[in-house]
């Protein structure tokens, strides 16, 4: 099952300045082959469910390495059987009525 | 890995009266032992990683499955490695502060 | 405009420990009259659209005052115009069919 | 208080295609000028606290005078008051260290 997910992560306890854990968990997705699309409060990933599931775990384990002692993350993450759509085709529908 | 989620599901395409899926989705996460608990605009779980990404899998497959043609999550997940914290936990300690 | 909200908010660069935080903003949100429900990851609350994202905004600044730098909430809005429902009648609605 | 909100709006029984909505609401923000930043998943504003809830409010208003009889919004907020910080100078912080 495809799915699209927009993913925000957060350490907490490790003070103010989270953009070194945000560009860690930036590489495992590029690394999965999930091509994340950032944004300013989050990033957007497409791939199977599992293969998606995976990274968002790996991310966590990574910043717990790097010393982060809680992480929370917030995820959207959209299924759909009536057609295949992409990232791309999303935004693309939504421009085209703009 | 240990992980606290938020589970809010919404069927897209299906109308307006949405509970008969959110309760579909429920008995998924009670038969995965992930032990929900249902509020107003979600439902708290427990559980292995792997665990609850497959539970909340199975809960956009049968929403699928009764017609749903999207179905759209949104998820906070929390991990943490300095203590074992469970729901009752959570809930616990920001009453004791109240 | 009525409104129910589930909301889950965090403060950032203030440690590990959270729930006197979480605290403060529940204060805030029973003292709007919004009848917080409490859950291991968020509150549910229900109102008029601006009493409550401003009972939210006096959160932020609460727990601001006490020494955060930053705060990141998730929050899920909903309303409806086809019929008035309560966090409750959300609750007896899905529970009526597990 | 500045901040700065990812809003991700689904409006529920108007059927399986959202695009016409999303871009509905889209122009409600951009009219309130809060330079909205579409992404796949949601769009990101920044604005004055006040400012910004209420283009939100005016988007639930739009999209139930559009027809559709719930409207769910998920929405991530930040506010700061160690730095002024933009959205882009969010996504620089975290590209700078890829």
């Amino acid at each position: 099952m495809t799915v699209l997910v927009d993913v925000s992560i957060v350490p907490i306890g490790v003070g103010v300045s989270l953009s070194r854990y945000v560009a860690a968990c930036e590489r495992v997705l590029q690394e999965a082959g999930l091509h994340p699309q950032l944004h300013a409060y989050g990033t957007n990933v497409e791939g199977e469910w599992d293969q998606v599931f995976a990274a968002v775990r790996r991310c966590h384990e990574v910043l717990h390495e790097m010393g982060a002692p809680r992480v929370s993350t917030n995820m959207r993450v959209g299924t759909r059987t009536d057609r295949e759509q992409t990232l791309q085709d999303k935004i693309d529908s939504v421009r085209a009525k703009l």
